[in-house]
Formats: C-alpha cells, sequence, structure tokens
C-alpha cells in the first residue's frame, strides 16, 4: 500500500460515517468484527461492476458509486432482507480524489438512506471495476427464495419495466436520452421497504436485473413449475410510453435488464396482504400472470395469443 | 445473464462442494442465508487482485485461484478467527471454461483445507480481476486488533520473510526464478492456525502483505507506539540465504511485500505461551525486536547500528 494508497482509504474512512452499534471494529483493521443480531440469519450478496459492460463508460462517478451499491441492496430487498453492512473494492486505473469524491457522493447518499454502514475493503490499481458485497439480516422462516413458487400463485412486480432497458437503447442508438430513463439507468432504486413488508407474505422473489423473463425463469426453474404472463398488463412508465410503442415497448419491458424492481408469487388469497406491504412500502404493485404447473415461462397478450421474444435479458459473455 | 454465464457459474457451483450445517441457501438464489454461531462476532475481510498489479501476468490460473483466496484468508488470520464462508466475484475477458476449472482446483483446494464454503458470488465479463471477500468468526475479546500494541512488548513474526519479494526480483530481472521462492509467490500459506491459537495471548497482529516495516508501521500507528526492530533477527529461508546476501537480502526481508507471514507483539511474560500456540499451528516464529513508547520503527543491524530502508513496501498507485 502506498502513501496514495493510504491517502484514498483515509477518504472513504472519513466518509464512511453511518454509525452503527453493531460495527464492533470498521474499517483500518485486517477484517471488521460485525455482531449480528440473535435469532436473525446473515444475508450476503455481492455483486461486481466493470465499466463499458455494466454501465456506460462516460456514466458519472456519483452515479457508479450509487448504482455499484444499489444493486446489491437489490439482492438483499429479493430476499426480505434488512441491510446493515458493505464491503467495498475499488479498482481504479489512478487514483483520482476527486474522482473518488463523486463516487463516494453517490454510495453514502444510498448507504446513509438505509443505514448501511462500510465497514471495509480495498483500493486497487487497474481497469474501473467496483465489487459491493452486502451483509444483511432476516428471519429464516420468512425469507424470499426463488424456489418457493407454487402451482396457482399469482405472479407479481413492483414498479414499472422497461425504463433502464430504454435508456441503454437510447444511447446506443447516439439518440438524446430521456432524463427519467436514464435516472432509471444510472440511479436504480433498490426495493428494500417492499422486499420487507412482503417477508412472510410473498412466496418467491427475484429482483429484476437480466430482463423480467430471463429472472422469471429463473424463479421458475428453481421451484420446478412454469409461469404464464401477459405482457399487455406489464407496467409502463409514462417516458417508456411517450418514446416507445407496441412491440419495441413490450420487448423492453419483457426482456430489459438493469430494472431492478422486485418479481415476486404469493398464493392468490393473499393478495390484500401484497396491496399492504406494496402500500406500507409506498411502491405500486402489478399483478401479471400466474405459476402454472410443467415448465417454462408462457408470453401472451391481452388477446390471449403467444407473444413471442428472441431474447435472453441481459447479455454479458455475448 | 447469458446462456454462457449460466454455465460457468453452474461449473463453480458443482465445485463449491464444502457442505456446512450453518449455510442455509448457498450460491443459486439472490443471497446467501448464513447462520452465525451463538456468542461468536462475524469476521468479514474482502480483497481484490488484479492482474499485471497483484500477479504477474503469465501466472497459472490454479495458483491466482489460490491465491485470491489465500490473501483473505491472512487477514482473517491476522484477526485471530476462524474462517467459515467465502464469496467469489470473477471478472473475465472471456468466459474461457478451461480456465475457470483450473482458477477452481487452486480455490478449492484451499477452500477444503480451511472448510471454507463458496456460498455465492458473480462473473462477469472484463479484464482479468478476482474479488473475493471471506467471513469467520471470533470471540471478540481474543480478537488480534491492530490497535491493541503496548510499550514493552515483543514484536514477533512468523516463517520467514522475503521469499516472495525475491521471486518478483528474480522475475522483474528476466532470471530463474528460484521453485521454492516461486512458491511462497505463488501459493502464500495463510497462518490461520497460528492466528486463531494466537488469539487471546497476542496483543496485536496484522499479515505482512505490503512489507514488514510497512505493517509494523500500521500497528503502531493505530497503537499509539514505536517498535526497535533488529534486520539482522528477521528469519530467512535458506532459499533466500542461497539467492541473496547483505543488504539485498535485509532489504527484501524488511520491505518485501506479500509474504503473508503474521506480525503480533505480545506482553514478555507470554513467551512461553508463544512458542506455545507456534507449536500447536506448526509454524516457527521469531522474535525480532520491541515495542516502544513513541513512534516509528527504529531499525537497527545486530551491531546496534541503524538500518536505513527507503522502501515503504509494496506500492500499488506507485
Amino acid at each position: 500500500m502506498s502513501a496514495r494508497e493510504f491517502d484514498l482509504i483515509e477518504r472513504i474512512r472519513r466518509r464512511a460515517a453511518t454509525a452503527r452499534d453493531d460495527v464492533l471494529l470498521g474499517i483500518g483493521d485486517d477484517a471488521a468484527l460485525l455482531q449480528v443480531p440473535t435469532g436473525q440469519t446473515l444475508v450476503v450478496a455481492t455483486d461486481t461492476l466493470n465499466a463499458g459492460v455494466h454501465f456506460p463508460v462516460e456514466t458519472a462517478a456519483s452515479d457508479i458509486g450509487w448504482k455499484a451499491l444499489a444493486v446489491n441492496l437489490s439482492d438483499l430487498a429479493a430476499m426480505g432482507a434488512q441491510p446493515a453492512w458493505c464491503t467495498l473494492s475499488l479498482s481504479l486505473p489512478d487514483g483520482d480524489p476527486a474522482w473518488v469524491d463523486a463516487f463516494l457522493d453517490g454510495f453514502t447518499a444510498l448507504a446513509a438512506m438505509h443505514g448501511v454502514a462500510l465497514v471495509g475493503g480495498d483500493t486497487t490499481r487497474g481497469p474501473l471495476s467496483v465489487s459491493v458485497t452486502v451483509h444483511g439480516f432476516v428471519d429464516a422462516a420468512r425469507a424470499l427464495r426463488r424456489a418457493a413458487a407454487r402451482d396457482g400463485d399469482d405472479v407479481w412486480v413492483s414498479g414499472t419495466l422497461g425504463d433502464a432497458a430504454a435508456a441503454l437503447t437510447q444511447w446506443r442508438a447516439g439518440a438524446l436520452i430521456d432524463s427519467s430513463l436514464r435516472e432509471r439507468l444510472d440511479r436504480p432504486v433498490p426495493r428494500v421497504a417492499l422486499g420487507r413488508a412482503l417477508a412472510g407474505v410473498a412466496n418467491a422473489c427475484i429482483d429484476v436485473s437480466d430482463g423480467l423473463l430471463a429472472d422469471l425463469t429463473h424463479v421458475c426453474v428453481a421451484s420446478g413449475v412454469g409461469a404464464q404472463i401477459d405482457v399487455d398488463a406489464l407496467p409502463a412508465s409514462e417516458a417508456l410510453r411517450t418514446g416507445f410503442g407496441g412491440d419495441a415497448r413490450r420487448h423492453l419491458q419483457a426482456a430489459g435488464g438493469d430494472d431492478y424492481e422486485l418479481c415476486f408469487t404469493a398464493r392468490s388469497d393473499e393478495r390484500d396482504a401484497v396491496e399492504a406491504a406494496a402500500c406500507e412500502a409506498g411502491v405500486a404493485v402489478t399483478r401479471i400472470g400466474t405459476v402454472v404447473a410443467g415448465e417454462g415461462v408462457d408470453v401472451r397478450g391481452s388477446d390471449g395469443a403467444p407473444w413471442g421474444s428472441d431474447s435472453a435479458g441481459w447479455q454479458h459473455f455475448a
């Protein structure tokens, strides 16, 4: 560790200010010492964002900081967990303090919203890459698992779908990017409160990172079931409706990645409880289909005719 | 996630075979569910290795796998913790299955030696980078903290110093690299058993990753003390003595990074207990100096004359 890396770590440590009584030892030792509440199960997720793969290279540093934490908190949300701590591993082409400050603006703003303490990590030289590991708690009996979808469950999704993919489409086309679509791409809002409210109410849950159909397929495979989806029931934002129509819009909603909404299943006699959870969390939820026996996701329009999509969702190693 | 990334994850999951009763849910959901033993404190460390920065680009995949976990387990060792779980975030320029298999050979071999379960992670496209987060347990009252060195403590180090830096020196010079030195660079052995045996016996502890003087300085700063070190007391391997003499050797031992030995302090009336811990762990330990009031690390030869070094240890952002 050079003097310069030490300065960067000090800079990060000064801003990792969220105080939690359960952090016995935070940044500055070989490892953090953390106290999990009695009776709670530890929930751990990790996700890495690489420049040019997970975000356009010209993305603002503060947005990269926000998104790196957001995609991880989204994984905790999909388990119904309460976030607590995170570690941050930052690979930087150079150690530009101004870039790091801006990155921390976004990262710490979201961390503060969820009471998440940054307890460790490292900074290294290398191509721009951000790896975050988040820790939270859940009552294991109430955790939302992918394998818990049951024949007859309703299929629900939170918020709206397709906005992030629409922004990427506009960006790739060299078009002016709608600001509210761009906001969804750069500053996704992890549905933490909704996930917590759904714990013990919903059955299976996953966050929509690869695209609704790809992610719902993961749930179906894990649960040994199939699903029928009404593509015309998928919720769309005003901005998406304005910019995209017909099958282009349906495709963005059904197959576009990076939405970080929650897709979950719940027994049909839990509809009131699901609506109450959504109301408590301040997030709209929409019923988009049904879990069925068998396998695969059968997508139809509101007219009942099959709707085809050749996309497998967000592609790495494409 | 493309079909190819899914295949890679399946490949990794099949080999993440270490079964632990405290893993309620491992790879395959949005997050892992893990049970921390009652009365134990969670210990978390994260470290990233980038190609060309933390290892020569021609390093074998299996050695990269070993080292990525080893450097993290070394952080747990320096806390006196018992390892339990890890996550792995792997950025790959391509998704070559043969490379991933070889990487896992090294990674899982070390994980199995320490009963560590791989419980999550991700694979992404990007320049070769490996980010690991390890989790373990410790009785917080017995944890080895950097800030716990006290005036009058002995300073100890495990094993031998300078071998990894010597291998790097030979590599950079284009010379034939001694195989036992290369082994120390590519396959460092985390001193987990020693760290656990020292918990409750030693005061402060750190693992030697940046170089002895740099790391001991971290301990001194955190503890508000200084240290006097006898550079001629630093333990050296036969291979190092054969390949390097005089100040070149002393420099490698005092300032070379990547050794992953433990440097720790203990009260002088704990010498028998320290030796007993080392014996129990099967690792030699050497007394190399004393903690003193003041600040800084004062390095002298066996003749009592000051010994100078202009190195600040392993440099990132150099």
